[in-house]
């Protein structure tokens, strides 16, 4: 299942479409690339419908937030919807203010997503309708360990059911869930947090996932998140060897996500069914 | 005379003033120092004719449009015209959307340029008034190969004619012509088209050359693609040697085009008169 | 003294605020990351006062002026003021168009800056009330040796007492400065003036120590100052054991930031009191 999901990426090339933050557009970009896909990013509210038509799926990403994108994102959502393209929601730092919190509600009132990427903090906020991020990363106290694992499966469960998305929720651990299967992925490397936008990043590798495999988002996703994380462990092995600082391993990291194959992949991933 | 083109680079140091999308714009600034230039990107309305002054050439990217920066790019190309820089057009996936139609249109009727830097899908969508460019990578099917160079080249110069532009149409093999001459150009490599951003950092090196050489536009376009094509061989090489995927290619690119002298471009050019 | 400063900043892990140009956003997002803050951009009228008041500085960069996030900059700094966080204000390319003089002196004059860092002609902009920056390197004839060195000196001291805040003058050689203490930072690398954006990171090199030194902004700027150089020295030894280019020395540059411990920054740096 996961090798025929692996196969479609690189026979459907997908077209994603991305409306984001301008901090990692460029990696967000290359990175669809590296995956197997094809990236557009526009944002005018002239054209997101008609360039959204085109596409195989849609990212919505709040990392910079204005008035003008946010009549874009809800136009090329509902777009999206309309002709059945999965949309992927990265929250950004829901949490950290109104302006964040609102527009994520609007957002999910207005479009429905297939997918919502997050991490620790930011799922939370969501979930409780509130929240206290402190940033662009996870708070320290909302940190994926085992003694918590099992709360938080049960929370993207709940989460899932709410909003009908499949919940990917990343970080020393990761989960992704509909409301009632998870799989929970122990591939990563501690590493992927010294460097902007690996979030941002691993939306768009989902994005590329997802487009090529509409009616199975929640393996599409599953293995888009085990694809990125293994990805950064390879990244890091290499690292050591060459005594690189973080900056290589940004380069890396997207590096291991071009030169994946199914072999390589199905060999090094680590995913628990919960 | 390419010996000319070249020198005048390093003794003139061209300042390019580039009104951009969002998403390639850090490799297109360090593309324009690495080729020998120096870059300023500025799109605020209240500037951009004032920043054009000071400046040796104009690029005009529509890879993310919107309301505020046409108006930028409008203002910004007419100064340019009256003083006599060269400006350059990258039409980012025109034939994509209505919108990216239009607004090309409206950049060819009221900015004169002197060169326009596309691949072929979006040469063809500006030759014949529409299109059907999907996305920001060239068709498949508008792959140029030796069958169809022949019929491109004509289709180059009819449109240099047609805007008073010369004309590079790059992809698998590169064509720069104006209306009675092409230059036709087999360097390169096909991994450039899996980095993003290659085409808009190729039309700020053209943009370079063209700044220090404004009365031999295609002479400066052609030498401009040609050591972008040559970087990209050479860099293919390199990562060859390090087994490194995409990231480390785009990296390695940009390298090349910093550590060219002109012994070392004239010896690996592959440029052909047609 | 130094000691502690340094210290601080892993201790602390200060949360920057930046609002800043589209051009180096991403490089300036993971030189905060690697020198052990947290970077978050935000520029939305609507959320930066909110967003500010969970961060430890602000950095306001001109790059790329428009009208949107002017209003943005002058929120988030009152903000910041309001409740002591440190400002640094990144003046890039003043003296370039009336646009860039007249927003800079309106950012100084409603907002309190801890320091303002620039090149030479950047800093002679703002002291002389106009300019004649011609892009956004500086001058040629602005270039800081040991022959005009005092002179500047006292040009940043003046300009200290003047705005109140730390002047940090960076090129060749760097100055810090408050009103009557100057310190001269003599690490650094020609080749960093050949990567777009190292003004902009080490302005935010400088938030972070700020975020995390709100008491001793002379020296938290200066230690971030020599930090940057001395990365930028690091960075040009391994460039030249590899052969690499101006990409490889960017990514080589932000590997040494991330690199560093205090032992390495104390053998080091090259610091004379003025």
């Amino acid at each position: 299942m996961f090798k025929e999901v692996y196969e479609n990426v690189g026979e459907k090339t997908p077209l994603v479409h991305s409306i984001t933050n301008y901090v990692t557009v460029n990696d967000c970009a290359n990175i669809v690339l590296a995956a197997g896909g094809s990236p557009i990013m526009a944002d005018g509210i002239e054209e997101v419908e008609e360039i959204n038509s085109i596409c195989d799926s849609l990212v919505i990403n709040i990392g910079t937030l204005n008035e003008r994108v946010i009549k874009a994102m809800i136009a090329a959502g509902k777009k999206a919807n309309e002709i059945g393209n999965p949309v992927i929601l990265d929250p950004v730092a829901v949490g950290a203010s109104t302006f964040r919190n609102e527009t994520t509600f609007k957002l999910l009132e207005e479009i429905h997503f297939s997918v919502i990427r997050g991490n620790a903090s930011e799922i939370k906020a969501i979930y409780e309708g509130s929240g206290t991020t402190s940033g662009v990363d996870a708070n320290a106290e909302d940190k994926i360990e085992e003694e918590n694992l099992q709360a938080m499966v049960t929370l993207c469960k709940h989460l899932s059911k709410k909003t009908g998305a499949v919940i990917a929720l990343t970080g020393a651990i990761d989960i992704v869930a509909n409301h009632e299967k998870a799989n929970v992925i122990y591939n990563g490397n501690p590493l992927m947090s010294k460097i902007t936008g690996t979030g941002c990043m691993l939306t768009n590798v989902v994005a590329t996932y997802c487009g090529a495999n509409k009616n199975t988002i929640l393996d599409a996703s599953t293995l888009a998140v085990a694809h990125m994380g293994l990805a950064g462990e390879l990244a890091f092995k290499k690292l050591q060897e060459i005594d690189g600082g973080t900056s290589t391993y940004r380069m890396l990291l997207i590096d291991e996500i071009s030169k994946m194959n199914y072999e390589k992949l199905k060999g090094g991933i680590n995913i628990e069914n919960r």
